[in-house]
This record gives structure tokens, sequence and C-alpha cells, in this order.
């Protein structure tokens, strides 16, 4: 193996690669990228076994990849990403010169790092179903994964929830997140009549979101145990969750008893504000709403308190109290980015809905708390 | 209690004076900081025991302040620090309105916290010894501490070499730190005749570097007990270390076999490009050095390799091979800050002296490592 390449390309490609490594893997190979030399390519390949990234460097003048000898090796992902960041030269050089010692040179260094063979790294089919497959743009893509991904459950308890619930059907796109005391539920059209219905393990679809740069469109393919999101010449395949994900149709209440209509900037700075006051590390806002004004109001025990007043933009219904976690609030109205809202409440004890005013696409409902007075 | 002030002041001397608070006081008051409100000033003072700060804001056009009723109380650090910095207004009001429990608001925000009487605040003596005192330039004192703190120990085994030794005699500042491997040693003119010699630790030493913003003169004077910084209208003052520290003159040796002349920026750069490879998470460098170059090299078990090779300017004496610590050499070169440096040798088992071109002010010395080949 022998080859020399453009610095910033290479480190482009290690960089993403390096988002399929655990530092905890339990199959030593793992903690290594394969890079496989063909005549006219270069291939990274890397895994945590949840989640897979194939990459390729095709020769071309950007990349002014110069291809000496065929070959394959893994190398340790921390070594060559830090080898490579460190050469002070424009270009690279990699070759092998003794069995898995592999030299990498360029400008006054010069490293050696000492490989696995290839034959030990587990074979992963990067097989893509190109039937069961749509495109969507990368920026469309990352704003549903954005507006949803958060209201994730973070423990394993239930590891469905740990998911985003993507599901497909009639030109339409669905996702929706819920940790089971909130849910964000997005729906778009898309340009396919692809029909499916998977959850995907939000924390690979954050991976996927970062590790797409520069590429305008994603193509996104199902399969019975995996998806894939293919975007110039790299492939990101994830895992899925087995479990059910539940009927979100039913969470959501039917009918609203009150309606507000309020400035987002203003009703999300009065909440910041109040945030720090937390009981049990969490921090509670209680809404007292009427036709005018919202009062905010947050304790902690009987050492602190915080007390704000809003003006509403209007308000439908009777005037009502309402307790909600300021966090799950402070998501929601982030994830909207919206400069007014529009709650809607079935009193008390029921979840409230949170949209953009004159925008239906994108869901936030966030369940009360009880607090005893 | 019943004052208004500039937030921007007030959040400035609330930070100031959160610098002497720990989050692990045994005593409760000590997690508050004590506001004593007098006719026309406002004083704060917090501590921790070992470091105590003292902070006063005069009535001023700039800090709006304005007394209503005298008085006074504890408040609990971050509490009274987080609810300034979150009030969304230019002027803040402070008011007791039932024995300890205090009212702060500003914009459309009201907090209340409950304090806790001042009395059991302890009393702490911010007395000067104005005759055992000097005056030197902020910029100056804050390079003495930057080039020389790094080198104390990080180690409690012996608390003496935690602190940065300051010794004053004949018109001169000493400055010395060693954790015993290493040692960066600083000596500089003052403006007084001023006799003594204190150990600081250095993690206050830094505080107190971090605390002086906009003021170009502090005035340093010291006790039998304490070491105290005048600012502004603050004072900070921090215990003192009481071992007997090292003398610094046995360990720099009296005369040298080698002497190189070499870039700092291709040195220092060639030992970071090596400062990932780490044998039980420690960096060491071998330079074998004659008189055209210095090759670098730094190994990993079998692992991983790098090799480095840059030109001297100069170099005087027999060819040396010599290993030292990646980070000690990283570290005194950044505090040396010169184009061009020395580094004095005395064989492979002795200290090498590293000094800025030309400049004797600043040494820093660094102990071979040991290799076994």
């Amino acid at each position: 193996m022998n080859f020399k390449i453009s610095k910033k390309e290479f480190l482009d490609a290690l960089s993403l690669s390096s988002r399929a490594i655990s530092s905890t893997t339990p199959l030593p190979s793992l903690s290594g990228i394969k890079i496989t030399v063909n005549t006219d390519s270069l291939e990274l390949v890397s895994s945590d076994s949840n989640i897979s990234i194939q990459t390729a460097i095709k020769k071309g003048e950007e990349n002014a990849l110069i291809i000496e000898e065929t070959g394959e090796i893994v190398l340790d992902a921390r070594y060559i990403l830090e080898i490579v960041r460190k050469i002070d030269s424009d270009m690279i050089n990699v070759e092998t010169i003794d069995g898995t010692l592999v030299k990498i040179y360029g400008g006054n260094s010069e490293f050696k790092v000492n490989g696995m063979e290839a034959f030990e790294y587990p074979a992963i089919s990067f097989d893509i179903n190109e039937e069961n497959s749509f495109k969507i743009k990368t920026a469309v893509f990352e704003e549903v994964i954005d507006q949803t991904s958060f209201a994730c459950s973070d423990k394993e308890t239930r590891p469905v929830l740990t998911g985003v619930n993507l599901k497909a059907g009639s030109g339409k796109l669905h996702a929706n997140a819920t940790d089971s005391y909130r849910l964000a539920s997005k729906t778009l059209d898309i340009d396919s009549d692809i029909f499916f219905e998977v959850t995907v393990p939000s924390k690979y679809l954050n991976e996927v979101c970062h590790a797409i740069v520069n590429e305008e469109e994603v193509t996104i393919a199902i399969d019975n145990q995996k998806i894939s999101f293919l975007f110039g010449d790299s492939i990101i395949e994830t895992r899925l969750l087995d479990d059910e994900f539940p009927d979100i149709a039913r969470l959501i209440p039917l009918s609203f008893g009150q309606k507000l209509t309020v400035s987002a900037k203003e009703l999300s700075r009065a909440v910041d504000r109040a945030s720090f006051i937390k009981t049990d590390g969490k921090n509670t806002i209680k809404m007292s709403i009427d036709g005018e004004k919202i009062e905010l109001t947050s304790t902690n025990q009987t050492m602190l308190s915080s007390f704000e007043r809003i003006a509403v933009i209007s308000y439908e219904g009777s005037p009502l109290e309402i307790s909600c976690s300021g966090k799950y609030l402070q998501d929601a109205l982030k994830a909207i980015d919206g400069e007014v809202v529009t709650i809607n409440f079935s009193g008390e004890l029921k979840p409230m809905v949170i949209k953009k005013e004159g925008d239906d696409s994108l869901i936030q409902l966030i369940s009360p708390v009880r607090t005893y007075r």
C-alpha cells in the first residue's frame, strides 16, 4: 500500500469516518478505520456495530490522490486522525513498510504506526435497497431532526422512545418523538410514494446531520434491519429500534377549551429568567392566564421565587392556571422558531399543544405538571 | 435595606465577589455574599476562608447608585448572581421586605430570595500593613504569574510546591515556582526597597490576575499571615503557605557543557506534533542534537512513533542525546515567548536551562527523563 493525498481531503474523510468510532468497542478492530486502496480510489470504513460509515475518495484534481500501490489495512482511528491533523504539509504520504507497519509522512514529520490486518475487520454490507428509497434536501432533513429529536427519551427504560419515528405514505413524511411527557410531531411533503415506518435512534440521526457537509441532497433507503443515508461518495447506515412506537394520535387532545396567542420571544425570555430556580434539579413554571396577561411564577421550596407578567396577544376561554416543565416549554419554543405562537389548552390536567401561528406542520405537545398548593 | 443600582456595575461587583465562593464550604454563610448598604456606598464581602474579597461601589454617576435605606444581609452567591444576570433592565432594585426576605426586581421580573442575617457571617479583617507594601503595574504582575505559576506542583504531597515563591529585596522581585522536576524563575526591578519572602498558592494568584480588570496598577501588601492585593475599590487577600520553599539556587547547574540556539517556533511545533504519543499518559521527547540539527523522536511502546528533524541556529559542545517531558518543554517555550531561545545543557543527566536569547530575566529549567535503551 502506498499513496499520496491532499491533507484537507484526507482529514475530512477521516473526520467523517471517526463519527462511527466508539471508545468502548468490544472488538479491537472496530477502534480502527479500514483503509482500502484501489487502483483509482481510496475507501474508508468505520463502525461501532450500530452505526457504520463508508466513504470513498476517487482520483480527482482537488484531492490530488496518487496511488502507487494498492492494498488495505486497519489503522487506529485516534492515531491516524491525530497524525494527519498534526502533519504540517499540504500533501500526506502513506506507505506500508513492513507487514502492518505503516509510515505516514509529510513536511518535517514522519510517523510510524502499527496497524491491523484488514481481514480481521468484520464484513459490513453497505447494500442499498434502491427501490425503497427517496431523496430529500439536506437542509429540510436537518430541520426535521432538529425540531423533533430533542423530545426523545434519554432513558433506556423504554428503548423505542430514544428514537425518532419516521413514517412515510401518500407523499408525506411524518417524524415523531416522545419521552411520554412531551411530543414533537412534524409532517412534510416528500416527492415519493414510498411507504414505510421505522424508529431510528436519535443520537445516530444527529450524527448523520452533523456528518453531511456541503451536500444539497441526501438519499434515504429503508431496509428491514437498517436505514441508510447516501450523500456524495459516502454512506451512513444505522440499526433500527425494534419495538412498536406509541400511537401518537391518541396523545393529542381532540378538542381544546382555551386558546392563547402570545409573543414567542417574550414568553421564552420570561421562562429563561426563571430557569435556574430548580427543585430536585427541575424547573417548574406555573402560568396563570386570563384575557390580558400571563403571570409566570417559579419557586424553589422556601428559598427563592420569581414572578413575571407578560401581555397576551389574544386569549379565548376561561382563565386557567397550569404548570409545566420550564425546560420542555423552552425546548418547544426553540424548535418552533416563530415570532408568534398559539397554545391550545384543555384545562389544567390535559396536555397543551404549541404551534407557530398559522402553521400546522409542527406540533409540540407538553403534559402539565401537577403542583400541590 | 433598599437600594437601586446600574445592572452592569452591580453584576461586575458580584462577579468579582463570586471568585472567592467555594461550592464546598463547610460554613453555610460562606456560600453567600455579605452586602452592606451604607449611606453613600455598597460593600460586598465574600470568602472561602483561604481567599477573601472586599469590593465597594461608591455613589457616582456611572453606577447610578441610589440608597433609600441602609442595612446588611447575606445572599446566596449563585442566586444573586443569576438573578441580576437574568433581569432584563438597566437598573436593579434590591429591597428587604420581611426580616431576611429580599425582593430583587427590574423590568418585568421580580425575584424573592431568603437571605441570612449579616451577624452570622464571620468577621474578616481587610487590614493592610501599608508600611510593608509596594505598587506594581497590573500587566507586569500578570506576566510574572503567567510565566511562573504553571510550573507549580498540582499535588498536595508537598503543599509549599503548589505556590509561587515571591521574594523581594534591594529593589528586585523574584518569583519562583517548581514542582521539583522543573523550575520557572523570574526576576524584575520594582520601585521599592521592600524586603519579604512569601509563598502564595498559585490558584489564588491566578484568581487575582483574572479579577483585576481595568486597573493599571495593583498595590501588594505583605503580612505574616496573608498577602493583600489592592486595586480600585477592591481588596483581595489570600493565605500564605507556611513551609520553607526550596533553595532554587542549588537546582540550577553552575556550568554548562553544551549550548543550543534554535527557533522557538520550529521547536515548539515539532514538540506539539508528537504530543499525542503518550506512555502512561505522558509524552516524552528524545532529542539528538549536533552542530547541524535536532532530531526529535517520541515512541509509544511498539504501536506508534514519530520522527522530526529541525535545523539549529548554532550549537556549541559535543553531540548530545537527552530526553524530557514534551509538555514541560512546551510550557517553558510558551512562557518564554521569544523568537529564538537558547538551551544550555550539562550532559544528559543534568537539567537543561531555557532562556529567551539575550534575556536573563526569565529562566525555565527542566530535568531530563532517563530512558532505557
